[in-house]
Order: structure tokens, then C-alpha cells, then sequence
């Protein structure tokens, strides 16, 4: 018998039912989707097929294939060490903080007011770096040790008085960490040399120590410091924050930068990610960090608040100046590292980075007593064994036990001991070595310990209350639930942000990321024991390649700038093989997002940027001229399509082939996906590479400012030049990432989705988020000017609303309608991108009717608002608006002076009256924390005043 | 070598830390814990030896060693039916719902301000059993099926006009609520008869109608229903809700009240439960209903509120009047249930019904085509084949396919189809069957349909709104939350409720409980299906028999109530088996828990009551008296140790002596077991037999006011009469509960609590919880009043505050505490039990310092306001107190015409401006909604005014 038809996945992904989407069409004024299709997305560019994709599955049936995937990965004790450790997720921080769409729904804090929790949140990460690491100033994340490494190289350089270009890395530096530094420097013309440093310093403008090594040493470097401040470089230090908790700061030690992972803190190997990456610098530095910084400032009634500091710096403004891609951060993973400091506390992490040294020695002490040589005498958690000859057999023999070492050559077997080491662990071990331990039960070697005397750490860390306070599962329950009630995140109202694709991450895509066959699996770990993803990953990079039209995809990139870099980077490989390396010129349209040119800066090329006609569009005669002009340089153009005005530009065909024919490569940005899978594949309409946002499209939650996984899909001729990775396949290209496969472990998460919608549910989301964008256009566009539209007076999957005459008008800013926004319950729009003082509103297809309407009705309401400021209604300054947002103490306070009342400001619409949302602060001052930069938790009784 | 050690869970179980500890002890003026325990505890009690318990596991080991025990639980498909059916629990509530602390630790609405979230839910739940049933008042759910049934029965016994003392029961009715019924019906002296319900009926007060029965027969009741009524019987049909949505309602048939299992709507099987089982009534009977009712009424502004409603029927203040015992609803369960309406909606719920209906016919005209009999021809999901000889091969067969069916008897195999079965689990019963199916994909009898053309639904169901309006998972996911928002749970404040014993729900305890191999596990699967659940349940069993003192445990009861019934059934079959049937005279202290009283009559008892001196102690002169009076008579006494004063009654083992002179048995109610555990046990200090509450001392979340676990414990001469279940175990006493395990499905938290806090740990959680009340007692004393105290002035593990001369000098009564208290974040204490005007405090162990700080500081705010009233600086009724709570509305409104300020009413302490809790509706007029009963969801208009 056939099964009965069951309600597929998407009409749980959808938002709009089957009758809500006929009102929405109505008022859109078209009969049916196909009608709005057909009218809005050009002709030319549309797929001529249906997406071969297997049949929708089933929530169950999907989360059944997961399960049967899952358990072809063999959980395995891994001490492989090299820089991803086991650690213990404490379950209260799995189930209330990872698992808890409040806050792995969230989105970037941009809008610091409703995201004051998970700014606190990261404001402790960034304490716990800052504390451990010795250095005052540390950023709110970066995507792996090996990418920060890479940053601190161009930290070095740009900040350091020497003129070389020579790096000198440690040649006890992880090898992810030497590969993707190589990927880095190439293209920046930057020379790297591996030394030893034991003796002299070659001249160079930057050093990187890692602390303690690949190796396992321990070793003090002041020496090595000392001689690269003499020369004027500056040293980075790479250091595991567990073994800080023991050993002397980074910072006390000389280091200028401290950069590492923080995914021993708590957060799973995830066969190598994602995982928080920080960085730490000493005072001086700060304005040159890359990526973001939470900072402490006031608000408008003068109490502290949070916010993203020194945002000028960001390069999604910078363009063509960037010196770093950097946009999405690990908030997510960097909250749960912070989270296991604040649950643990200082005496918590000493205790654990000392159960785990003790353990180390004694293994070392038990196998230096059977006669085996062990290389280092000082160590914190790695033990490097000389085995000559045996070390490929001593690895085969652990497994056997349950056990994966690491096995770094013939001669030599390393294992790392991690929070999860126990007495079994070292015996079996040990049994790999074929020694017999001491089955008595006496403990070998933990009489003694292996930090060197001169690195003993002193100085005291974690001292603020918030590591003092939270010990216990109820408060560490409680804490997580305050700061979550802070913020807006999509599981309490629409984030309508332009360009960022704000959709459902269902429950159901979600739950296999915390099963113990995805979640604890090493990245290093034999292929053997990670068969169900290599399949998982395979099948999604084919299904990657069949929504974009290409022939290859790599997931390595972690983040959407990663996508871009690695992008280019095959373009540049590309152009290279073919002899012609003179080809670096990016053309860039002055739309286009600012991580663009920063990609290309970063992947050695020039920027070159095309003017927008007034629609918004590629102004085909600039084009052209700068075409000519570069014509033996032109190496490639980027376009974001839709455009980043959200339009479908009808000349994108034409604008693929003037490029292709000076011999450029097409680079079309994957990010506004949502408005053409299933409808159009850059990979066919003329692009010869993208990068997509899983993030966005494929439903990996934001998280609060990352993960991200950003693949990067090519066709046939650039799929020799995607990224390789030392420990893996090697290509000509090398590792953007640290972890050969990225961010593995929220892949789960885009492969389901893509496995229940199907080719007809997916392309059913892309028509509902049209439509939707449509809609809203529709909707405001009498109270607002909807900026640029294409074809039939339609938008894409967004829609620009422009508030530059009514700021001219009445002095109400995109600011001031962003925060009253607030007061309405909804995180605001993108603002000021790409046009300054007009908002961007993407609905995605997840947000149903009612959601969407209420959102009208706040900005008819706030239209409204405005409209009593240009009639002298509202006072010009002293207004709703400018208030905005209202606090619930503001509102309550016992003298109310201004000109509106209570009511107006707190309950400007009726429904408001059923669980509104209380804004925690009032608006931040920007520019008093930046000049005021506070960025570890402030003392206490800076709460006091 | 040996472990190291490493902090134990109990470190995070505990709230305060040891330096906290020392502060407390301080405080209350002992050196040590030791010291305070040896002179609160009577010596004469203590326990002489630590718990033999294994030794503390970690977390890790535990959700190992719980994941070995799954592992030997197979989940096959389970289509054996018996009211237990399987169902897709939709992830987005699974993970927001049933996983979400939020939801899961908060208390019995009894506050409804601070309740409005889980009290929508409930009437949702109700709404949806009423317009199903076809009856107009539905409760707030009850335990399960068969004791909803037991208690359908009393009702139509003390509603009805019949004087006849019998009960009529279909023959065609699950097994365990027949056994249920005559364990309940017996020592009230009600005949249960058996009847095929084909003819005339035998005189009696009511009947019950299984509808469809337990064989799948589906059959109009309407003659039974008149024949009923003529008699003036009662009609009772336990009906199944899916069921429902295609054929005629009960209330459309004749049924005065309808019961029945909301297990389908997305519940999982977890071996038997918890459940929320269901009862709705016709109009006339909702006075009589037992268990909660959730009603709408009006708030002090006049708006609409939810709360508990009749709540003066509830038998907790009826004592030996009661007519039931029942407290503990299902609320997380009845929750569950109605979202999953609310998730589906009418149509989605019809699709299921349809789906599950046409694969039933599928299954049946299949088999019929093989030249099978299929013995009904008009059924909804239960299929009853007739195979003479061969149902025992047919069934293994069926196991070897992975499938469970139900063996009737040797000639009768059922299988009953769910939401979950599809083509290919058809097949495979067939296979069973020895039928090929049709390998060409026919669909077999998918033509017709086997629902009798009478009984086809007609009326309309799930009409309102709140069913239309939340079937994305977005709308979902939204909807939950912001439910959840409007209530107070434990993961944002202490819920310091006096005898309730609101600890810490770990989340290590809480994540095995849904897991396939718990949740998904038929209660009649084979034995070799459910080994693991069998030896948790053995294990469990174990160590609360060794906490307890006693020999023999049985988890089964579901409830604390049951538990006591079961305990005073084992004494009474005890009793008639020495011969001395006489002995019915249960002696119960005044200051006694109104379920106990219940329970007694429940069991056949006379209920005398014992005095209680001035310091709340039983009067030991009229204990004396009342033995003297009954000695023949006398069957048990019933005392709650420590008394549900507070106090370590010093006088307990000579009252257990008193009682054994003279023939009788002594209960001692473990309510307050968490004083206990540890360093006394009942079974030694002179009890017989207790009920323990799971969902108290040993972990088990209250759910919002169930699911509750109520395992009965006795001495080794009443072990015999533990209850028993007909598919399983027969004993002397029946079964009080559905499933022969009861709500076994959350056992694995209570068994994960004792594994990882192992003698010590328990031991200390006790002593812990005794230094909090006390520490409490005397910060709150200079303040208030504190009631009760034993040796050295302390209390046990809770103490009294008493109120009764405050509100006497100055009008502010426990109601006006209670309410301003929430104004202070907090919810309040238990009010007025055991004495009116008083609050009764139960920190536990799992609250730190901090937070009993807090809550100090509360109480004494509260204190100087009260203290304003009585000056006169406060009105004697326009005050913070008396109209309190203060909703966000009302203290920003336009107009503020009180005499104290907002941020007074507001912002009574600094610490509330950061994260205010704002209650969501003021204070509830009771009294109102009881005059205006509305119990199902009100129409939308009703909001409007």
C-alpha cells in the first residue's frame, strides 16, 4: 500500500497558511505566486528545472536518517590534543543556554539595547581572555586559533614599527595554525619563517610563540619577546586558557597578542567545530582589533549599558581599506565558554587544569618508569613519547582500547590529557604502550608536577563577582534566564533584517547538533570513525552544488568572509595556472556589502569600484569604462544578486558576460540566496563562483553573532582551487579554516532542512518570502517610499523603506524609528545599508501573517508618531521617538516630564498590553563608551550610581 | 592508579557554598552543621548508619550509566493499544515545552497572578476536552485513565438520584481501569457488574461505556445512555479524544461525564506515563467535578484573569468529608496535550484521525482479503482478529518484524494503528499475519471506511482562535514563550512554598527522560523490551526503601495522594487477613494535611481526629483517649513527621508505640521526607509504612502541578498487600494506578538524584535544608512572628511566620503579603496551611545564600510597609499591600491616584530594577469567576473591553 499523504515539513517552515498567503496575494494584487514569480524574477535568469533533490522527508524520517548517519560515527576517547580538547558541557549551559532558541536565535548585538544579555554574556568571555591572558583589551571572539593567528599576523604588521615582511611562527605552532597562516600570507606578500627559537631572531615584524606547544613543551619566552621588542616586532602568543589558569599570563610573559580557542571551555569537538577563537591585546592595540569588541557605556538616563565598541573600525564599512574580513564572530560558543568560567570560577578551572596536569603526569611518570623515553620534562597536559618505529602500532593498540592518540611521525606518539582524563583513561593508555601500569593502585608520578618553577602562575584571575556568584545549578539557571529575558530574539518577535534572513531554525534541525555522535567527535579522528559525516557533509556539498548550479562545493569556510576569501582565492589560483598572475583587479559595484572588497584585499587584489545607476543597479557604462581601463588586470567582479538594494537587476546576464569576456571571473555573493533557490542558480546564469550563508538560507541560527558556516560553491573549472587542508587533502590551494570540514558540527542543522523541504518546499519558501517582501512594500509604501524596485514595481526578497526626506522633515531619524521599534517589541531593520537613513526589511518566508501585520501596524503607528512631530503635535526634540526606547523604569519613574504621556510611550498600540517586552536600558551612547573603553565586566559599583 | 578527586554533583545541588554555610551557621548560632542537626533532630530517632548507597556518581557517569539502562530497553513499534497509543510529541514543544525549566519547575497555579502562562494552557487543554466530549465543563486533568474512571464513578454515585450501590461496566473496557475500579470500588462498598451493554441494564447508580472499546469496537450508546438515565443512573463513557474528532461526541450520545487519556495528543508511551488523563461533565455536575478546574475571572482593574476555580471543592480543606483525595493534577502532560491541539488545529487533528482511521481499514481489509476474520466491522484504530490457535505465533511473529501486538487471549490478536503508523507497518502486520499485502501497492480497502454512518462527527470543535492561530513553528515557538514569560518557575526565583519542598531540577536528571529508549516504551511490552526500565525501577525501589527505613517499595502510585491510599489499603487487607476486618478507625492529628483524611475514607476508614497542643505537637492525653475509645477499632494512625508545623515532634516514637499497644499501624506521611533523608528513617523510628513524593524530596519537577510520583514504602509485614496490576503481578490489592508502573517514564530522575548524590550527598541536603529554615527563622523573626519551633528554638526544614496579629492591628492579612510579594519578584510561601494567617517557608537546600537573602530583604521591605499602614504614613486601604500585585499597566498609567508613589508600588527595593518580573494581570477577584463559571477558552471579545 502507498502511505498517506501527510502535512509536509514546509507548512511548519512557511509561516503564512495556504489562506493567508491567497490575502497576501491580494493585496499584492496577483492571483497566485506564480503570477508574482513570473513578473518579479527575470525571465532570463530563471532555472529551466526542478531542483533534483530527494523527496521531502518527515520530521521523524529525517531526524530517523540523522540517527542511522550519527551512528556510523564511533564515539572514541579522543587525546589528540592539538588544540581541540574533550571537555564537559555542563548541562545546564547544554539545555538552557545551547539549546535554548532565546539564544541561539538571536541575532548580532547591532542593536545593543534589546541584546544587553548576551552583550553581558560576552562581556565575561572577554574577562575571562583578558584575566587569563594577561593583556587588558580582548575581543567578543574570532572564528578559530588558526584564522586569529592570521588576523594577529596582520595585527603585527600594521601595527609593529618594522619594516620586514618576515613572520616568524613557532615551529612548535599547531599545523592547522602554520597552513592557514600560509594561506594568509601569500597573498599579502608576507613571508613566513619557521623557527625553533632557541637561538636569535631573523628580522622580521611579528613572532608567534605557542604556548605551550603543538608538542606539548612548556617554555618560558621571555627571552624570544625580549628580542622582538628589541628588533620592533611584536610577539603573539598562542596559548590554551586552561593551562593559563596554572602558568604565568601571556601577557606577563611579553606577549603583545594573545590569540587560542576557547572550545576546552566547555564547547564540543564537533568534529572541529564551531568553536570560539579569542584574541587579546596589550594596551595600545585595541583600536586595532579585528572583529568585535563589547564595550561598557551609558545610557540616556546615564546607567551603564553595553554595546559593541569602536564599531568605526568594523571593515564592513571600511571597503577596499579593510585589512581584515571579519564580520561574524563565534558569540554563541564564546557566551558557553564564558558561561563555563562563570559556573566554574577561578578555584573551579585551577581545580579542573590541575586534575588534568596531574593526569598528564602521571602517565609520563608511568611510561618514563617502563623505560619509555618521554621527550618533554615540562609539560601541562601533552605528552610527547619517542616510540622508534612503533608509533603507527601504539595508535593501532589504543584504539583497540577505546583511545585515539596522535601519532606525529614514525618515531613518535603525543597524547593530551583533557578534563575528561581519568585513572581509566591512563591505563589504557598505558596498555597501548604495552605497559602494565600499576594495577596495585599506587600513583605513579603524582608526586610531583611538570610546570617549570619560573611559569608558575601568580597573579590572580576571575576576581569579579559574576565568577563568584553562579556556582550552583539554580544560579547558574537563573542567570542564564535573566540574561536571556533581556534581549529579543526570533523566539519572541519577527527580526525583519534587511539582508540577513532571519528564518525558523526548527527544533528539528537543531536537536542532532547536541547528540553525542556528532557533538564529541575530534576533529583528527580516524576517517574511519566518522563515516556518517563524511557522508553528511558529501551529500550536503551535493546538495549545495544542485540549489547554487555549480560543480563543487567546500564547507571549510566558517563564516560568509571565509566563503569570500576562499572564493577569490580560487580565482586567483585559477588565473595563476593559467599564466596569468598580472590579473588582480576586483571590480566591486558601490552597493555592494564592505566585506566584499575586504575579501579582496585579503586574497592580493585591487579594488576597483563601479559606480550604481539611481536605481540602484550596475551602471553598465561605468562597467564598461572600468572593464576597459583594466581590462589585462581584470581578475574578477563581485555582484550580489539580488542586489543588496533587494532587486532582481534585469542585466546581470549581460553584466556575467562583458566580465567573462575580458577574461575576469564572475564572483556573485550567496548572500540573498533566499530569493533564488529554486528559481535561478548563479551557477547558471553566469557566476563562476559563490559563497553561500548558511546562516541565512540553509537555517543555522545566528546565535547571537555566529556560528556561521559560509561553503564555497564553483564551477567545474575552479573546483581543483577550493580550500585543502594539511591533515587532509591537499590541494594547491590551502586551509581557510582550522578545521579541514569548518564548522562539522552544525551541519546537521542546513542537511535537514534541505532533507524535509525538498525541491518543492524550498522552492515554496523562496516564492512566500517574495511574496512576503512584497507584501510589506505594499503595505507601507503609503506611509513610507519604498527605494528601488525591478520589474512591475516589485521587490525581491526584501524591501528598502527610505526616511531621508522625513528626516529632513521632522529631524526623526532612521535611529530614532529603529529604537521606537523597540517599544513595539521588534528588533529594528537593517539600518543605513546600503543607503544611509533608509531601513532594509527582509520577512523572510518564515514569518506568518499575523506577525507580519503586527509589524505594519508599529510602522503605520510609528508613521503616525512622526507625523505629530512634523505638525508640532509632538515637540521636536522631546518626543516619543527621540526617547525611544522607554524603559520600564523610565515609564514608571515618579515625575514624568515630558510632553507625551505614559501611555504613549509605553503602550502606543493596544496589543502591547499582552506581554510586552521591556527594554533593559534606555538608548546607549555610542561615542562615550568608545571614548570611555571599558571592555572586561566593570566593578560593581560602577552599577551603583 | 586512583581518580582524583573531583567536585561532586551535590556541590552543585546545594545552594550555599561551604563559606556561605559557615555565614548561616553564624547566623544562627552553631559552629558547625553537626552541631545544629544534634540538637534539632531528637536523638531518639536518629538514624544509626550512613545510607548503603553506592558511592556519588558525577554527572557524566551517571548519564552513562542511564544510558546503558536505555540501551537495554528496545523500542519496537508498539501497536498493542490498551490506551496507550504512540504519537509524535512536535520537537518545538518537546524542546520548548517538555524540556524548558520555564514550564517544567514551576508550582501548582495556586498563585494564579503569577500563573497566567501554564492557566491559558490549561483552559486551552480543557477547551479542547470539552468541545470533544460534546460537554461543557472540563477539568484541568487527572491522573490517568483508570482512576479518572474510579472517579467518574464516585461522582456519579453522590450526583445521581439512584440509591443502588451498583456499578455497570462494559465489558468492553481497558483492563487496568477495571482493576482500578474494583480496588476503589470495594471498600466503599460499591458492587461493580460487568456487562456486555447489549440488553437491558441491572439496577445501579451509573454505568460506564467504553467508547470505542478496548476490543476497537466502535457502537452507539445512545439506548444504554437512555436505559441509564430512565434508572436514573449516571452515564460515564471513557472515551478516546483522536477518536473524537470523526465520530459523535459522548455529550452527543447521552454520557453525563466523559473521561478518558489526552496520551495520544503528543505524549510519549514512557512505559505508562505520566499522562494527563481527562473528565468533562454536563452542565449541573460542575460542582462535583474532582481535581482542578481552571475558570476565567476578572482582575482588580476588571480584567479578564485565569485561575484555579471551585477551589472551596477541593478536598485538601474537606478533610473526611472529601470525596476524593486527588491533588496532584498532570498539568505538564494536560499542557502537552493541548498544544499539540493548538499546533495542529481542528484540521490538522481530523487529518491524523482520518490517516490513523483509513490505515486501521487498510490493516483489516487486507487480513479480510487473506480469508482472515476481522470480528468488528465498525472501529476507529483498533483492528480484533480471530485466529483460532494461532495468536501467541501470530504476535512473535509480529516482534520479529519489530512490531508489538496485543494477544487477547490464544485465539484473538488486536492491533491498533497510530499516528505514527504508515504503509509499511501495515505490511508488516500482515506479514505477521502470514499475508503478503499487495507487494504491487494497491491500497487495500482504503475505499471505505469502518465508521458507522450514525456516529459521524457533525458538530464543530476547536472553533476558537487560539486553534487557528499558532501552526507555524515560529507561531509556535512565540506562543510558548510568551506563555511562559507571565509566570514564575524556579529558573527565576525561589519558590519558597511551605511543605512543597521546590529544589533544584537538575538538568542532568531532567535530558534521560526523553530519550527514545525511555519515552517510547509501550507499558505492556514484553518484559524482554524493558529491561532497562525494570532494573531502574528495581534499583530505585531499592534505595528508597534504604532512605526510608522500610523493606519493600512500589513506585506505582502517580500521585502522593495514591500513594497514601495504597499505604492504608496495604494496612487494611493486613488487618482482614489477621482476622480483624473490625479495625477501620484511622486516627489523624488535627493539624493534618486534608488528604490524609481523604485517603482513610477512601479506604474504607472512619476518620477520628486527633488534638494538637498550643505548640502544634499531637495532644498526646487525647491521643490516649481516642485509642481508648476505638482500641478494637482501631486500624491505623496517620501523622506527618516532621508535622506539618515544621517540628521534629519529640514525642513520635512513644506515639508509634501508643498506637501499636493497642492493634494499630502507624502512617507516617513522608511529605516532609526532605527533613529526613539521611539521619532518620520512618520504617526504624516506629512507622509501618509512608508515601514518599518524588516530586518533593527526590527531584521529579512539579510540572505547574504534576506529573507527581507517590511510591507507597512499608515494613516487611505489609509488603504483601503493595499493589498489584492485572497484566502483571497479581496481589491481594489491586492496582491504584493505570500502568503498572505508574508514571514510570520520570523515574530516571529520581534514580540520576540519589546516583550522583550517594549517602553524603543526600545526608547533606538534608542538613542543608534544615540550616536554611532555620537561618530564615531567625532573620525573619526580629520581623515577624515565627510559629512552632522545637528543642533549641529551631524549626526542621521549613518554618511559620505568622501573621494573625499584624492583620489584626492593621488590616494587612497573608493575601495582601502573598500578592505584594510578587511585586518583589518572589512567589509567595504557603498561605494559611496548616494555620490560617500564617506563611509557611521551605527554602530547601538548593537555594543559596543569596537568594534567601533577597527574599529576606523582601519580607522586611514588606515589613516596614506593613509597619507604615499601622502608623498611618499608608492608607489603611489605598496601599502597596492591599493592591498589590502591581501590573506594568497599572503603574504606568496616565492617571496614578494613589497615595503612594509608582516607584513604590514599582520599585520597592534598588535590586528589582535590574530584570523586574512584571506580573501580567492584578489581583484576581476569585470569588467572581466562581459566581461567572466560564472554563473554557472565553471569546476573543471578551478581551476587548
Amino acid at each position: 500500500m502507498t502511505d498517506l499523504s501527510v502535512p509536509p515539513f514546509s507548512s511548519r517552515h512557511i509561516g503564512p497558511s495556504a489562506s493567508e498567503q491567497q490575502r497576501m496575494l491580494e493585496a499584492v494584487g496577483f492571483e497566485s505566486v506564480a503570477d508574482l514569480v513570473a513578473v518579479a524574477v527575470p525571465e532570463a535568469i530563471r532555472a529551466k528545472d526542478r531542483l533534483k533533490l530527494p523527496a521531502a522527508a518527515g520530521e521523524a524520517e529525517a531526524i530517523a536518517e540523522l540517527r542511522a548517519l550519527a551512528g556510523r560515527n564511533r564515539v572514541l576517547t579522543s587525546m589528540i590534543g592539538l588544540g581541540y580538547h574533550d571537555t564537559v558541557t555542563p548541562a545546564v549551559i547544554r539545555r538552557s543556554l545551547l539549546e535554548n532558541p532565546g539564544w541561539y536565535t538571536a541575532y548580532t548585538p547591532y542593536q545593543p539595547e534589546i541584546s544587553q544579555g548576551r552583550l553581558e554574556a560576552l562581556l565575561n568571555f572577554q574577562t575571562v581572555v583578558s584575566d587569563l591572558t594577561g593583556l587588558p583589551v580582548a575581543g567578543a571572539s574570532l572564528l578559530d586559533e588558526a584564522t586569529a593567528a592570521a588576523e594577529a599576523m596582520t595585527l603585527a604588521r600594521r601595527a609593529g614599527k618594522s619594516k620586514s615582511s618576515v613572520f616568524v611562527v613557532d615551529a612548535d605552532t599547531l599545523p592547522q595554525t602554520k597552513a592557514v597562516l600560509a594561506t594568509r600570507a601569500e597573498p599579502l606578500g608576507i613571508t613566513l619563517v619557521e623557527d625553533s627559537l632557541g637561538g636569535g631572531l631573523p628580522e622580521c615584524f611579528g613572532v608567534l610563540v605557542q604556548y605551550p606547544g603543538a608538542s606539548g613543551r612548556l617554555r618560558d619566552f621571555r627571552a624570544v619577546a625580549a628580542a622582538a621588542h628589541e628588533a620592533g616586532a611584536l610577539v603573539v602568543a598562542a596559548a590554551d586558557l586552561l593551562a593559563l589558569t596554572l602558568v604565568a599570563a601571556p601577557g606577563e610573559l611579553g606577549a603583545d597578542i594573545a590569540i587560542g580557542s576557547s572550545q576546552r571551555f566547555g564547547v564540543p569537538f564537533g568534529f572541529g567545530g564551531p568553536h570560539a577563537a579569542y584574541m587579546s591585546v596589550r594596551e595600545g592595540l585595541q583600536r586595532q582589533l579585528p572583529g568585535r569588541l563589547v564595550g561598557v557605556s551609558v545610557d540616556a538616563d546615564g546607567d551603564p549599558a553595553y554595546r559593541l565598541a569602536l564599531q568605526t573600525r568594523e571593515q564592513h564599512i571600511r571597503r577596499e581599506k579593510a585589512t581584515s574580513n571579519i564580520c561574524t564572530a563565534q558569540v554563541l560558543l564564546a557566551v558557553i565558554a564564558g558561561m563555563y568560567a562563570v559556573y566554574h570560577g577561578p578555584e573551579g578551572l585551577r581545580g579542573i587544569a590541575h586534575r588534568v596536569h596531574r593526569h598528564a603526569v602521571a602517565l609520563a611518570g608511568g611510561l618514563r618508569e617502563a623505560g619509555l623515553e618521554v621527550v618533554h620534562r615540562e609539560f601541562f597536559d601533552t605528552v610527547l613519547v619517542r616510540v622508534p618505529g612503533r608509533a603507527a602500532s601504539v595508535v593501532a593498540a589504543a584504539v583497540e582500547q577505546g583511545v585515539n592518540l596522535w601519532q606525529v611521525d614514525n618515531d613518535h606518539v603525543s597524547i593530551s590529557c583533557d578534563e575528561k582524563t581519568g585513572a581509566a583513561e591512563v591505563t589504557k593508555v598505558w596498555a597501548a604502550f604495552g605497559v602494565d601500569g600499576t594495577g596495585d593502585g599506587t600513583d605513579v608520578g603524582l608526586d610531583a608536577d611538570a610546570l617549570p618553577a619560573a611559569l608558575l602562575r601568580e597573579s590572580a584571575y576571575l576576581t569579579h563577582p559574576v565568577f563568584h556568584s553562579h556556582h550552583s545549578e539554580t544560579a547558574m539557571l537563573r542567570y542564564l534566564r535573566k540574561l536571556q529575558d533581556k534581549d529579543i530574539a526570533l523566539d519572541r518577535s519577527m527580526i525583519p533584517l534587511g539582508s540577513c534572513t532571519m528564518k525558523l531554525n526548527a527544533t528539528t534541525e537543531m536537536e542532532p547538533i547536541s547528540w553525542p555522535e556528532f557533538a564529541a567527535i575530534h576533529p583528527y579522528a580516524p576517517a574511519d570513525q566518522a563515516e556518517g559525516y563524511l557522508e553528511l557533509i558529501g551529500t550536503l556539498e551535493g546538495w549545495l552544488a544542485e540549489v547554487t548550479g555549480y560543480d563543487a562545493v567546500s564547507i571549510q569556510p566558517n563564516a560568509g568572509s571565509q566563503g569570500e576569501f576562499a572564493g577569490l582565492l580560487a580565482i586567483r589560483a585559477y588565473h595563476r595556472a593559467n599564466g596569468e598572475s598580472g590579473r588582480d583587479v576586483c571590480l566591486i559595484p558601490s552597493s555592494a556589502h564592505g566585506t566584499n572588497a575586504a575579501s579582496a584585499v585579503m586574497a592580493g587584489m585591487r579594488v576597483v569600484v563601479v559606480a550604481c545607476d539611481s536605481d540602484g543597479n550596475v551602471d553598465l557604462a561605468d562597467l564598461d569604462a572600468k572593464i576597459d581601463k583594466h581590462r589585462d588586470a581584470l581578475a574578477a567582479i563581485m555582484v550580489t544578486y539580488p542586489s543588496t538594494h533587494g532587486v532582481y537587476e534585469e542585466t546581470i546576464i549581460e553584466v556575467c558576460a562583458k566580465v567573462h569576456d575580458a577574461g575576469g571571473q564572475v564572483y556573485v555573493d550567496g548572500a540573498n540566496l533566499n530569493a533564488l533557490v529554486g528559481l535561478a542558480k548563479p551557477g547558471e546564469f553566469g557566476a563562476d563562483v559563490s559563497h553561500l550563508n548558511l546562516h541565512k538560507t540553509f537555517c543555522i541560527p545566528h546565535g547571537g553573532g555566529g556560528p556561521g558556516v559560509g561553503p564555497v560553491a564553483v564551477r567545474g573549472h575552479l573546483a581543483a582551487y577550493l580550500p585543502g587542508h594539511p591533515l587532509h587533502n591537499g590541494t594547491p590551494v590551502g586551509p581557510v579554516s582550522a578545521a579541514p570540514y569548518g564548522s562539522a558540527g552544525i551541519l546537521p542543522i542546513s542537511w535537514a532542512y534541505i532533507r524535509m523541504m525538498g525541491s518543492d518546499g524550498l522552492t515554496a519558501a523562496t516564492e512566500q518570502a517574495i511574496l512576503s517582501a512584497n507584501y510589506l512594500a505594499r503595505r507601507l509604501a503609503p506611509h513610507f517610499p519604498v527605494l528601488y524596485t525591478g520589474r512591475g514595481g516589485l521587490v525581491a526578497h526584501e524591501c528598502i523603506v527610505d526616511l531621508r526626506q522625513i528626516t529632513k522633515e521632522t529631524g526623526v531619524t532612521v535611529d530614532d524609528v529603529a529604537k521606537r521599534l523597540i517599544d513595539y517589541g521588534f528588533h529594528a531593520p537593517t539600518m543605513s545599508f546600503p543607503v544611509a537613513g533608509t531601513l532594509m526589511i527582509e520577512p523572510t518566508e518564515s514569518e506568518d501573517l499575523g506577525e507580519l501585520d503586527r509589524f505594519v501596524d508599529a510602522m503605520v503607528a510609528i508613521r503616525g508618531e512622526i507625523s505629530k512631530v512634523a505638525s508640532g503635535d509632538y515637540d521636536r526634540t522631546d518626543n516619543p521617538l527621540r526617547n525611544a526606547p522607554h524603559t520600564a523604569e523610565s515609564v514608571t519613574a515618579d515625575e514624568w516630564r515630558h510632553p507625551y504621556s505614559r501611555s504613549e510611550a509605553a503602550y502606543p498600540l493596544p496589543s502591547l498590553r499582552d506581554g510586552k517586552y521591556w527594554v533593559p536600558v534606555r538608548r546607549i551612547d555610542q561615542a562615550y563608551g568608545d571614548r570611555n573603553l571599558v571592555c572586561s565586566c566593570p566593578p560593581l559599583e560602577a552599577y551603583e550610581d
